[in-house]
């Protein structure tokens, strides 16, 4: 491989609400919407909001968000080669089974040729600039027939490479048995399932007082995060489909810090045990991570976690069966960088966003990954995960 | 030091209900409750419910929750030398201000009698084996007069050195003005705070398969004190009260894992930011942890947060400040054992509990802390901290 290869910066991290479905959230008078409001210097501004009880009427909203030449711009100005973009938050949870449906198929498409018709890059024309995780109508109520036929146009869409999700699934979350033909058929394909996070947890836990954005978005994603992936590893569905390859927001929240307290509580609880093959710190070393952890000791211990997975395929087994298995290397290699493109925009109008610059740093700063683990993290294990 | 003292295995974390605290439970037909049941032997047996629809009719329990020989029992079956004994949750929670304030007195003297009346150490006579976290009577519509009154019985009693706290405060949660002065107040006398969840997070997250107690116990408790202590940074008792002394049960829950992120989200709210004087990441070394996390790398990585944090005393750091504060020997200065007994206990009768002995190999197997870091997070530590 060329040098020129190894330096791919690759983000799989990055969201967009394409133009039809922030049409759909102008038209809404609910959250999630888009509105108008009078700026304080006289003219007229779009509002985003997402989230229930949203502080400060919400975020500003502009072209960074739907603009094809914007997310370039972004790119360009970090040195980020190839982006595989995904829908934000919250997606088509709000819709009914019919328009759910109908419009993830348009925005499939809509991605398709928003990938399609962007740049090839410039040092391998034979690569796009843009890749995309498409959406599935997961509402409650959906034939599952209809999951799969939306697979398979997924699946069959050149540069769309995954579906984003969330972690409600189609009601009673991804520990649904309902869910078992969509994961069978996702294996199959190969498509890579984006696990992220809306809902946060119930609010009424972050209290009265007035800490903007902080608690729902620092501990309220991660914690959902964390809770779904233990959700589906309770629930087998690592053991029943092992070539499902999911690729979790945000490092997986607070997954590996809980994960020996978790294996702890299976251990001490037959009715979870004994329906499990391994231990649960064993499914770890199966999933994906991206690299949205802001500081390099997260990162370092997120690959540690996945490195030392090998030990723990026994249910039987202890901390002293994980020793020699933690070096960061072997982690390294499911860990994948990512910038939360547009959101945690600057405060400042700057040459390059503090959030991507973080990401960055915290590559670059991992004790334990070689130069070599660092360009994997980068691009290189983005470009083998989802073929590129 | 002789090199008996350096052995000393002291548990920080190993819980209580003292005999009148359940008396006060068995009287209740609500949750918190302990209740009889017929036994497929055809006997009956002592249950305890604590937690809001808790599966499987709660848990069995008996002389090892509230007799003091079993608590010795226990600590000689591991080679626990000394224990710091604590009320477990919900502590008085549930009672009016009136109840809680004459209960708290009353458990106050029940622990500082449980402890006095207990045995000294064989290798150190001056020393008891036995001390304790008191209780405040943190309930809505208590008196500041009254918390502030048991404060000062707790400083004075001469077995107890610190108190145990859940995260409702007197209502609003551990970030509420009205507690400024019993912060005041604990910090002036010393005593250390062991904050210790009860609540986790709404159970509707979890879902409706039986999954035992895990969901709440491995994710929901570590959550609930990952916010406390985070309204704690973001509220500036920290800043305001630099010598509070607070251990995190848990080892802190998610805290560690979520830190730079919670660091990133401040820096891009300036709402938040603006009013507090270091990043985030710095307050993490002003903190205690037990080390009660069942796995190495969650050991290790824990000490390395609290390590690192020097290099973020100021609001502008970045990850490059981090850089050579990474050794893992000064976390662990701030890491304590502990068992959660009697909670966890074996699934069958064995000479060791697990949940005792994962912890004792997770600070075993920690890479990078020294034979001497270990003896620290295994009683040297704790004698400093609680000036036994």
């Amino acid at each position: 491989m060329s040098a020129k290869m190894k330096q791919l910066l690759v983000d799989v991290h990055t969201h967009i609400y394409l133009p039809r479905y922030a049409e759909v959230l102008r038209s809404r008078s609910n959250v999630p919407r888009i509105f108008r409001r009078p700026t304080v210097q006289g003219g007229t501004e779009e509002r985003l909001l997402i989230l229930d009880n949203e502080p400060s009427g919400g975020r500003p909203v502009g072209s960074q968000y739907w603009d094809r030449q914007e997310k370039l711009n972004f790119m360009d100005k970090h040195g980020i080669d190839v982006s595989i973009v995904s829908s934000a938050n919250p997606w088509i949870d709000f819709l009914s089974p019919e328009e759910a449906a109908l419009l993830a198929t348009d925005l499939n498409n809509d991605l398709e040729a928003y990938c399609a018709l962007g740049p090839s890059l410039k040092v391998d024309p034979t690569r796009q600039r843009l890749y995309g995780f498409g959406l599935l109508p997961l509402v409650p109520g959906i034939e599952s027939s209809v999951l799969l036929k939306t697979v398979k146009q997924v699946a069959e869409l050149p540069h769309l490479r995954g579906v984003i999700m969330g972690t409600v699934g189609i009601g009673r979350g991804l520990d649904d048995e309902a869910l078992e033909p969509v994961w069978s058929a996702i294996a199959d394909t190969g498509l890579v399932i984006f696990l992220h996070p809306h809902y946060g947890v119930d609010g009424k836990a972050f209290g009265e007082k007035n800490n903007g954005h902080v608690l729902p978005l620092a501990l309220g994603f991660p914690f959902e995060t964390t809770i779904a992936v233990t959700r589906l590893i309770l629930s087998g569905v690592f053991d029943r489909h092992p070539t499902l390859r999911l690729l979790l927001a945000h490092s997986g929240g607070a997954l590996a810090q809980l994960s020996s307290r978790l294996a702890s509580c299976i251990a001490h609880d037959p009715v979870v045990a004994d329906r499990l093959e391994h231990d649960a710190r064993y499914y770890l070393g199966k999933i994906y991570y991206d690299a949205v952890a802001y500081g390099p000791e997260e990162l370092s211990f997120v690959s540690e976690v996945i490195s030392r997975s090998k030990g723990y395929a026994s249910l039987k087994a202890s901390a002293k069966d994980s020793a020699g298995h933690v070096n960061r290397t072997t982690g390294s290699k499911r860990m994948l960088f990512g910038t939360d493109h547009p959101f945690f925009p600057p405060l400042n109008e700057t040459d390059k966003w503090k959030s991507v610059m973080e990401n960055l740093e915290a590559i670059d700063g991992v004790h334990g990954w070689t130069e070599e683990d660092k360009e994997g993290v980068r691009g290189l294990n983005a470009l083998e995960l989802f073929d590129l």
